[in-house]
């Protein structure tokens, strides 16, 4: 075998150490499911759906001169934190009162795995996210709120139609929505009436 | 329900049918397994994880000025063309034959669902990337032939142990990376001694 002629960085290990770390993320399931119902959906696929839709429907947002590049980040590493303490429900109330505390432990020790400047820059990237107070982190979690809806209709709920998910409750939860897009937000109305109407949400 | 305000414009309509086209991706399985051995790996999560890496890699590349934007949307789109044929495992040799010709047919047909704009823009980036001859395909297409040396090594290779590959085989398919980079040619070096000492690889 060639003999090695450099030697590897310090930083380049850092580095390695995380992303040999995010490979659990494929293994973080969620509770929608994938096409052909055979198993839950994860994270990590969840996370390139959404980077993709991202960088299609940006314009249909109504802000302008969106940086995509750092939507595309936040979006590819916003759930890394759900490797320590997994992915809670959007309609879980329980889980959701942990949920914050967990996650910011959570990233404090992955991010940290990595360079600090690297660490720094993700931390700032996922916590921008986590707040939504700028007009890439609220496109962005338009967009990381769209997906779901179109991957429940897309494989008939087969992963959230046990927790009886109410009409009202979705409308709730993703209205925000249309903070960032009016059409997509007409959109997502209408891909949750189609799923309503095929019995994957209860209509009140 | 809020009845909808806006006309859903066609230009969005044919982006979700690609985006809806594309959720097939994530049970496209690979050779490669997950980290607790449950599942093979699929083109989705292995797409998510190249495009972190090559954010995260960008400075140990020998090249200068690469739009990462460019790269991160080439590596998550490149595998797309695997939802009408499958993986092919790289060290394949028949299957290898058929891959170009049933590629470009796939992505004739899923970017083809695309606006016209999107769709040249999509089939020129992943062209761009099988071609791999500019500096930005040159990078993408080494950091998605580290990635798996990575996870063979994570996985302790439970999915490609079966194929007895030898070391000098991964050393031939893989070398193209130190044409991007030395730093992490000399890492994946490293990689493959280590796996082959675990017994993941045949030595020769």
């Amino acid at each position: 075998m060639t003999q090695n002629t450099i030697k590897i960085s310090e930083k380049l290990q850092r580095r390695i150490a995380f992303l040999s770390e995010i490979e659990k993320l494929k293994v973080v399931y969620r509770q929608n499911s994938v096409i052909n119902g055979t198993r839950a959906e994860n994270s990590a696929e969840h996370s390139w759906h959404i980077a993709i839709m991202a960088m299609l429907l940006l314009d249909h947002s109504d802000a302008h001169n969106i940086d995509i590049l750092k939507v595309i980040k936040m979006l590819l590493i916003h759930d890394i934190v759900e490797i320590d303490h997994g992915d809670v429900f959007l309609y879980d109330k329980k889980g959701n009162e942990t949920k914050d505390q967990n996650e910011q432990q959570a990233a404090r020790r992955i991010f940290g795995l990595l360079p600090d400047d690297d660490a720094k820059e993700y931390m700032d990237l996922w916590e921008e996210f986590e707040r939504r107070d700028t007009k890439e982190s609220q496109y962005a979690a338009s967009i990381d709120g769209l997906q779901p809806l179109l991957n429940h209709y897309l494989t008939e709920g087969i992963g959230i139609k046990k927790h009886n998910l109410k009409t009202s409750q979705i409308i709730e939860k993703k209205k925000y929505i249309k903070d960032s897009s009016e059409e997509l937000w007409m959109y997502a109305l209408e891909l949750i009436k189609k799923s309503e109407m095929l019995g994957l949400y209860e209509k009140e």
